[in-house]
């Protein structure tokens, strides 16, 4: 039995299953973000009820609070601790040492930082990260890479690839779980050269899956189709496809569309908490004035479980007296959006109708700016 | 078909219930109180799945945000508004008008107020608080009553306790909703002649329950206990009695003992976003580093069937991490355990053994203070 299987495919984009010792994921998925243990505002059991089929565990965070070894003392890792019997995907701590903390340093060895807590200093290596995620028990487990402050030349980006591929070596040899699967991310930026020889060497030492890192960090939107138009079909085909920390529902409809089987992004949640849900026209902002005495549910089309019985009205009142309920309700919705998405857009592939489901989506989505 | 039915007692303490359009509701019961359309934290599934028998709604709040307007015209009421189907009884906003606005003024039309939102000025009056209401369309409305500023001289409060019977009168003579039940509020302090002289007068206009107000505001928590044990018992049986605002567990069940069928208060959910649940071996602070890698659920004989699955050790890192997910459940928990607790003091009352059950419960409550 594989790990993944291609079910079927729509021109470049996929439909298939990734099999983990924690269940099946049907590919294209959206991988809701739970930082600390809980994703923000909810508890497992809306996990569950959203039929997320995998979440995220943040390294990084849960290193610092409430440790990797509390974790696994007291749950024997992050699905018993919080009490979530699906797969699980860690990431490496790397994005957070990189962007979160005040300071770093980066040697060959791996990263000395700084803790956005305390102020403590602490040590990131491609062992530590694995150690740390061991622990966790993560069914996914990403390498530790470098991710490069930008802008930056072609000649950084390369040497940054360089370690990026010595320290994926290194986590390849760092005995993990048996049901735990290492996948490789490639990095290289926009630059399709650096891209393939770090495809390539990664290949050497042969992940079950493979990442695509350092995108949607301030490149044009173009730049970033353009790019995995061109490099994503160039990846073996046998392996699942994730594109790191994307995106808004078009730009993981043009991730699937260029070949992309796993998608993560915290905007569903954070934006949910700042007012902003995504409906099948397009995102609104409940804090609008125009939904104070509608009577609506945010998105008929969408049919979520948990928000469909309550009025825009109702939300915006309770968005607007500063009621966590909103927070709850929004974030619930705006993930089910996002895992439905996916979903939909699995039927679409299986039938070989993603473009004219692509179509439809883009143009009801795009017609009326309701927000 | 009578509104309240006595069904048991066993000394003081009383079973019954409490019929209204909306659902029947067995006593005595705990109210969660949802100020402003929602129990903070929570939404209306976690209303229903807690079994919770009636609810509070805020007239005060919600006739500020977002009006009671809005929630006629785009709910129906706040039962739509909020979709909740069970009982809702409101306050009447007099508690709020009293003690959350820096100015008011009291004449015998009513009282003019500052709102705490924009600094506005308001007028509640009898006659305001019963158009609120009715447009809240809750089950149980309460008269617009004067909350006397303690400490005051028993001269102070007869006068006070005589304003408030006044008003009484003009709210019994607003037409509500057919299905609206208007409940008289007796006051007095701690002063017995003056609670039986207003429950006398209030008696002449035959309201269908009766609830005791200004107390819990200062007095000596033995001075209210022996208030209750003596006055209550002299109200008329055959109406249900509602202690506003009370209380800690343990002034629940001096309240049941004393003949109250009817309690609400911030305290669990207020308590909870603290970090204080209660369980029955006495309340516990989850931020305690005692619980740090704690296993165990927070109260293994409670049975909360939304908290059960976690581990002490797992909400007290949602809790010091700040994650809302601690407050959604600590929340639940607290208010599913004093709905429980006033399920079991019935279940003890219809079996005549309300005073084993209060010395069990009370016993084992404060032997260990765990926290």
């Amino acid at each position: 039995m594989s790990f993944f299987t291609l079910e079927g495919t729509s021109q470049n984009a996929r439909a298939g299953t990734i099999k983990t010792a924690h269940g099946d994921i049907q590919t294209p998925i959206f991988m809701p973000v739970g930082t600390r243990g809980a994703i923000k505002t909810l508890e497992t059991s809306h996990i569950e009820s959203m039929k997320a089929q995998i979440i995220l565990g943040n390294t990084y965070h849960l290193y610092l609070r409430p440790g990797h070894e509390l974790i696994e003392k007291v749950g024997g890792g992050l699905h018993g601790f919080m009490d979530w019997s699906g797969p699980i995907l860690t990431d490496s701590g790397g994005f957070q040492v990189f962007s979160l903390s005040d300071l770093n340093k980066v040697t060959e060895e791996g990263v000395k930082f700084k803790s956005h807590i305390d102020g403590s200093y602490h040590m990131f290596t491609p062992e530590k990260s694995m150690e740390i995620q061991k622990a966790l028990g993560s069914d996914i487990v990403m390498v530790f890479d470098e991710c490069p402050a930008l802008p930056a030349t072609k000649e950084a980006l390369h040497k940054s690839m360089e370690l990026t591929v010595r320290w994926a070596k290194r986590c390849k040899d760092y005995e993990l779980k048996p049901h735990q699967n290492l996948f490789g991310i490639v990095q290289g930026g926009l630059h399709q050269d650096i891209r393939m020889e770090c495809l390539e060497r990664l290949e050497e030492l042969d992940f079950p899956g493979l990442a695509l890192g350092g995108l949607s960090v301030g490149e044009k939107n173009e730049e970033m189709v353009e790019f995995l138009n061109d490099f994503t079909p160039k990846m073996p085909a046998h392996k699942p496809r994730y594109l790191m920390g994307v995106g808004k529902p078009l730009d993981i409809l043009n991730g699937i569309r260029a070949g992309i089987d796993m998608f993560d992004c915290v905007l569903p949640s954070r934006n949910a908490r700042n007012g902003q849900v995504f409906t099948f026209d397009g995102p609104m902002n409940i804090k609008n004035e125009r939904y104070k005495e509608d009577p609506k549910g945010i998105d008929p089309e969408l049919n979520c479980p948990l928000t469909k019985r309550y009025s825009r009205a109702y939300l915006r009142h309770l968005f607007n007296v500063g009621e966590y309920t909103a927070g709850l309700l929004m974030t619930y919705h705006n993930l089910y959006f996002f895992i439905e998405l996916t979903r939909r857009a699995r039927e679409a592939i299986l039938e070989g109708k993603f473009d004219v489901f692509y179509e439809s989506f883009y143009k009801r989505y795009t017609a009326n700016q309701i927000s």
